[in-house]
């Protein structure tokens, strides 16, 4: 029952100030504590600094990187990475792609394969009205409907190859059937073959370093063969693209490897800081920037509190817990699709009305549950950003 | 690399159809082979039937039902329950509310506990206004700041007490602690004591009907007695709302039971056809409605196949599989964000660009992934129902 007054009146009180005094849009919110919980925070500053460490990783490494754009889905942190000095984001779905492209970003890569008829017209007039949008392909019979989609409308494509490097999920298998591909690409006049893609989707969360580095050398060597076999196979195939946010000074180091696919580096999660870094248990190359702010709701019992924030608003495909900021004694448990609940090893339990940040599981499908980023410069919300492009493949307009 | 070509080429041709002919609206998909995939699928035949049948059941059995609309987010759905019997709808958060009010639903319970000032006066305000949105509290501190806003505006507002019994996340315990809570909440004038609330989520699921019947009793006894003892001390609290699909028909038994809080019972998931029904090992009460449609978009390997959809378009809290309608033969496995992987226990795997539907794991966060629910009559799609009010409590105009 200890409810802090003044923490409630605080909150009022910050709803009370006039809005577009400060930076932010008129109605926006202004200050951290006039946000309804739960929502998404996104630490500028931290954010900012990991945006420039990856960018100034690759420009010293002398190779490229094209961020991956379905960890955030948000046009505003496409064009921060860009302006860093990245060639373009990658997409995993055509509403992405044409999401991005609205927004004015270009260097646009398609890594999912797109089978679907229609869904591959989409890509075609995406490029057709001019933006650059280059697809990985891993099938024949991709090949042949983009081919002749691209024909039709008479509209130069840029394919990569998709080389299924170990990931067994996408792409075609290396050596000999990849260079099948290419010479079928070569038989249509509109596609133009830049490169090959490999992701190593099985390396990117190897815990240990020197056991991720291992995995993802073995898993590259094979699609710089394959590179190697199309070079001599007369195809100029120049572009290597893969990597993760695990192995971006590892693939960076890989002769061959021309740019690379990071994505999670900007805002982190607890996914990826148990991999452990080159120097220790803890990966700490990039920090967490992300964030969901809860409410304490529920303190029946004296041996937890009930926070707003379930399944619904922390995604729950990796096991590892949401992480409380500056409370590392709390122990979040799942509580159904509205709640989790909070023990501690340590110190008292918040108290109702208290407001709580988690660090996230995982980032990419966190941020696929919101609509929109707040962007706070300390306590202040500098900007509010829309997440655009859930992963409906619908095209109506209406996002 | 055995793809039906004309699988392709109907796809296709149905989009060529013109729209705005049948009774979908302009622009619309017109039939199922139109959608983009992943695609979140109801067939209308059998949802109306659950609909129909938990309605049916209520009538016979002489008590109300008001179904969590947390399933759904969707207006529509919300008024055909209504239609059918309902007496409102509960939702979980404040935006929930919103929406269904916008959309004239009327009879609306709000099932968790608001403690942030400035969300309580967004529901005070939905009172203001003429909407029916009764509240469940949990906490002194709850009644206090519902109170003080309700007689600031002068707006009456309808309170159920909120018992914890037995699943030790929201409400307060049930006895002598709710009795306390109810004389606090009859020291507000503008407040209205109608009755208890008490959810036993730790008993919807439980496996086998004996032993879920045996849970959800002695759950729902505290709440009953509870009723009581608020009777003799001079409380009109005629509501008790509970329940779940697990225990529609056992809570309904229950003397002083008043409502259920059914909710999945609409879609059905394969969380809760495992519980098993009162006479067999599946739930089939109620039938299957919901699915998410896929596209097979990879098949380089001999023992599976990837299809468009992972974590972003199935929720993973349960850990129960998506099963593929038509082919019990197949076994769905998670490949991350944007796919998953299938093998088959016998007979051939599917076929690049073949369609799959999946009966989802858990309907709830299922739907709270989609922005829309393709309501198909057939292979015909009837209608398109926006799915609104997602977790996030922002109040800005845009959803």
């Amino acid at each position: 029952m200890s409810v802090n007054r003044r923490r409630f009146l605080g909150a009022a009180l910050g709803a009370a100030i006039p809005a577009g005094v400060s930076g932010a849009p008129a109605g926006q919110p202004r200050f951290k504590a006039d946000l309804f919980t739960p929502a998404l925070l996104l630490d500028l500053d931290v954010f900012e600094s990991n945006v420039k460490r990856m960018a100034d990783h690759y420009r010293q490494a002398g190779i490229g990187h094209r961020p991956h754009a379905k960890t955030h889905k948000c046009p505003e942190i496409a064009r921060r990475q860009v302006s860093a000095g990245a060639l373009g984001v990658c997409l995993a779905t055509v509403p992405e792609a044409e999401a991005m492209a609205a927004a004015g970003i270009r260097g646009l890569l398609l890594t999912s394969p797109i089978v679907e008829p229609r869904k591959i017209d989409r890509v075609v007039q995406l490029n057709r009205l001019g933006n650059e949008v280059m697809l990985a392909v891993g099938h024949a019979r991709e090949v042949q409907l983009l081919g002749e989609a691209a024909a039709t409308s008479s509209t130069t494509i840029d394919v990569l190859i998709d080389l299924d490097i170990g990931d067994r999920r996408t792409g075609i298998l290396p050596g000999p059937p990849a260079l099948e591909l290419a010479r079928q690409i070569g038989t249509y006049r509109f596609l133009r073959l830049r490169g090959l893609q490999a992701y190593a989707g099985h390396a990117s969360h190897v815990v240990g370093f020197d056991h991720r580095r291992k995995v993802s050398r073995e898993a590259m060597a094979r699609a710089v063969e394959t590179k190697e076999l199309l070079a001599r196979s007369g195809f100029a195939a120049v572009i290597l693209s893969g990597g993760s946010t695990g192995t971006y000074n590892i693939d960076s180091d890989i002769a061959g490897v021309t740019e690379l696919q990071v994505g999670s580096y900007i805002f982190m999660d607890v996914d990826y800081r148990r991999i452990g870094g080159q120097s220790g248990a803890v990966y700490t190359d990039f920090q967490p920037s992300l964030s969901v702010l809860t409410t304490v709701v529920s303190t029946s019992h004296a041996d937890r509190v009930t926070v707003d924030a379930g399944t619904k608003a922390l995604a729950t495909d990796v096991p590892h817990r949401p992480e409380a900021r500056g409370r590392p004694d709390l122990v979040y448990s799942r509580a159904g699709d509205e709640f989790g609940t909070l023990s501690s090893t340590a110190g008292p339990l918040p108290a109702l009305g208290d407001r709580l940040e988690f660090i996230v599981p995982h980032c990419d499908p966190t941020v696929n549950l919101y609509d929109r980023i707040y962007a706070l410069r300390g306590d202040r919300v500098e900007d509010v950003w829309p997440i655009l492009a859930r992963k409906e493949n619908v095209k109506d307009g209406s996002r």
